[in-house]
């Protein structure tokens, strides 16, 4: 049953190294490729200030360079050890990889980190190249939290469209109210129930800027009552949703250490 | 028992389509009477405003002729296949509908979609078709959010008239506290309690536009005095109905599958 | 054992509907008093309003010396009746009815209300008249929640204490690193850390007015870390009081009901 | 058993006196120690505020030299009582106090209040005094929640890691969204997605300051689908603190107790 050929053994260590299984500890070169992910989200964020970006752009095409060398080779190297899921059909396997999420995310990072020769500041290329944040979709931890999300969601999908529907209605009354009542006076805060939108959305969610407020005697107490009556419906979906994500953390972690156990 | 006229029969059929039970899914006609509701109510908030409107008034009116049209047939198969909740009793089931909340506010919606000769802008006409908002409380999922919302509220009545009393005296403490520490200071933000309340209502729920604050060094201290203590009590009811209402989807839905198994 | 005396027999019923006990519905009397007192109250906060009160002075005197009428008469019916509580021992329940806090209270109110020959507008006068706000701890429900809410700190007041403290630290660790990080630069917001207090209470209770905020990269920098790591700790006694009070409600549901079931 | 000797047998008072265990009630000299230190952190705050400081520097440097004899007199008291932890192992015992993290804070509190010779307002000598705030982790019910919130993030590392993991996505995602859509209109708030990154943190933990805000309608529409899809996520760790410390708290209460009945 064990590889006897020696290509084939490299093979299995290197996907062993590169595979990451939602309940296992972390492989070293997984860890590193995380750092190496962090370090050039960190780079393509950087990159947007021109504050520091003037004086360094030679620095800056050398990382991003040198990250898309780093990427090109760990998903060359992905692409030939994936066939080990499957060594009879290696195509096959390698095929799913390519038109998988994660592996066309990969290819748009490493296109946008290796064409620096189209002029550094142009702004579509840096837009391209802010596509490298999602690619932290594939750190291991986080990548856990979205999936542990994603079942929070998907368990509780009932009670969040319906609380969603609530709140949705609170919204919309709200910013009806205050379109009636400061309508005539602000019309350019309060001129339109979209308009009123944006400060219902911003007072229901306790944020608060300031930039639109009632002004009139109506308008205030109209606006308190919705505050009082509209800030409890509005949590609900989030406090669904925080249980939600609480109770399959709490799974997770379960089988997280029967997995353990069992090893 | 069962209908032998093809009317009858086609009557049951209409009756079954349009009728909305709580613990049921959707019929296809219900669920195609959602989207024209939520299509309506959207037309209704763009055309409040004037940057959408102008230059498309024709569209705008054709549109609300169109849903009024809708409305109005939905209405009278309605009207026509309640019946069947008691054959015998075809009017009497009628008169009921009729008088019902939800049929009057169609009949509302209805009248003003299909009085468009009155002239588009008239700001009358424009806050009557706003009552087609309303309407949303026929939707299918926000409907039962309301109703379980209602019976939250219902079985905690107890605990949110105490709650909400304390809230209320918590909100008047801390207006009358900053109307004696800056009332001298800003007349026009504190000079009186019920202007007072204005900041005590946008800081005990955190919402903080900013427009009122205090400024001398004892209204600050009052002021933080006050958030620390009140924010929590004013958190209260709305706890208090989250609670509720999460017990009182957990009971729906297990109502809802017990029905689903039973069918 | 049933009182023979006519007079007795007046005072037993007088007693019956004047007296406040916690496990009962009100009495028909004592509805009617507690609408006096919101009354008595809405007049108290409505006469801090000039725009209100001018050119209605002589409503408003007549008002509070109506309401002063009621309140002594209401007064000296309790001195009378609180006898029954021990028939033998008369004077001595009247003395202790006179000492008692709500007893207190009410005789400030009186005479804040029966003095309107010292001249309307006179400050001093006005905000005697405040302590007319204090009445509402005599309304039943307001006067249970804030039994609820004594018993429900003296229940958690170690865990109250601990993170009180925990939130005392947080926020001076916020002052004083903000103090250390804009100081320099926004000496009038944050050249000490008494004024750098400001900032943390309204940062840290997430009202954030915009009064006082951080301007320098640094003091962003800071301000972002401390407004994530202090939200959760400076809720924590929010969070515990909530619980408590819950619990205490829930207890006190529960005797309610059995008194109900025992009479 | 007993000590035989004089000096131990004071040295074994003054131990039992200074020494504080997390399961038990504070010594008369521990309370009296508390007292003091919040004393001098009252006046290192004060110190930071010219207004107070103006006039009184005399009384200010006398205050300090006065803390920093107490200090250092409780310093060399506990140095030399320690040794009853191991009275075979008396100066192993010393030096280990000597290293300790409290030791070292009161050193460093002791030479900045007893310096005032190199001048009173220079900010130096004002800022290394602020490290006497820290001092407070010595006072009791401080260290102890400390100590129990330490327990509460190590039991929930896992939880902690991966919510604030998402936390993180989430205030990235935000910053890139009105960075790309308000980046050109704004230059300053967010022309950079560092610079965005200080509206996401003031808006996603609802603190809302106001000085950064969307003026254009897809920013708007953005940023409150940040804010309402983002508030729930960012709350997150916030919550699962929460649960933990009340956990922690808790058991640390039921463990008080048994040690309360054992003595």
């Amino acid at each position: 049953m064990k590889a006897a050929h020696a290509p084939r053994s490299l093979r299995r260590r290197v996907f062993g190294q590169l595979d990451l299984r939602l309940y296992r500890h972390l492989s070293a070169t997984n860890a590193a490729v995380i750092v190496v992910i962090l370090a050039a989200v960190a780079l393509s964020v950087a990159e947007t200030e021109p504050g520091i970006v003037r004086g360094n752009e030679g620095w800056f095409i050398a990382a991003n360079t040198g990250f898309g060398v780093v990427f090109l080779a760990e998903y060359l190297l992905r692409l030939w050890s994936v066939a080990e899921r499957a060594p009879q059909h290696a195509w096959r396997e390698r095929m799913r990889f390519v038109v998988s999420l994660p592996a066309l995310i990969d290819v748009l990072a490493i296109a946008s980190s290796l064409t620096p020769l189209l002029g550094f500041n142009s702004t579509p290329l840096r837009l391209v190249r802010l596509a490298r944040i999602v690619m932290l979709v594939r750190v291991g931890p986080f990548a856990r939290a979205c999936t542990l999300l994603g079942q929070a969601v998907a368990s509780r999908r009932f009670e969040l469209l319906v609380t969603a529907g609530l709140a949705a209605i609170v919204l919309m009354i709200g910013a009806t109210v205050l379109y009636w009542a400061e309508g005539a006076v602000q019309p350019e805060a309060f001129g339109s129930i979209p308009r009123a939108m944006w400060w219902a959305a911003e007072t229901l969610t306790t944020v608060g800027y300031g930039d639109v407020r009632p002004v009139t005697a109506l308008g205030k107490v109209m606006a308190a009552v919705m505050a009082f009556a509209g800030i409890g419906v509005i949590a609900l979906p989030a406090g669904i949703m925080a249980s939600a994500f609480s109770d399959a953390m709490a799974q997770h972690r379960a089988r997280l250490a029967k997995v353990e156990e069992a090893e």
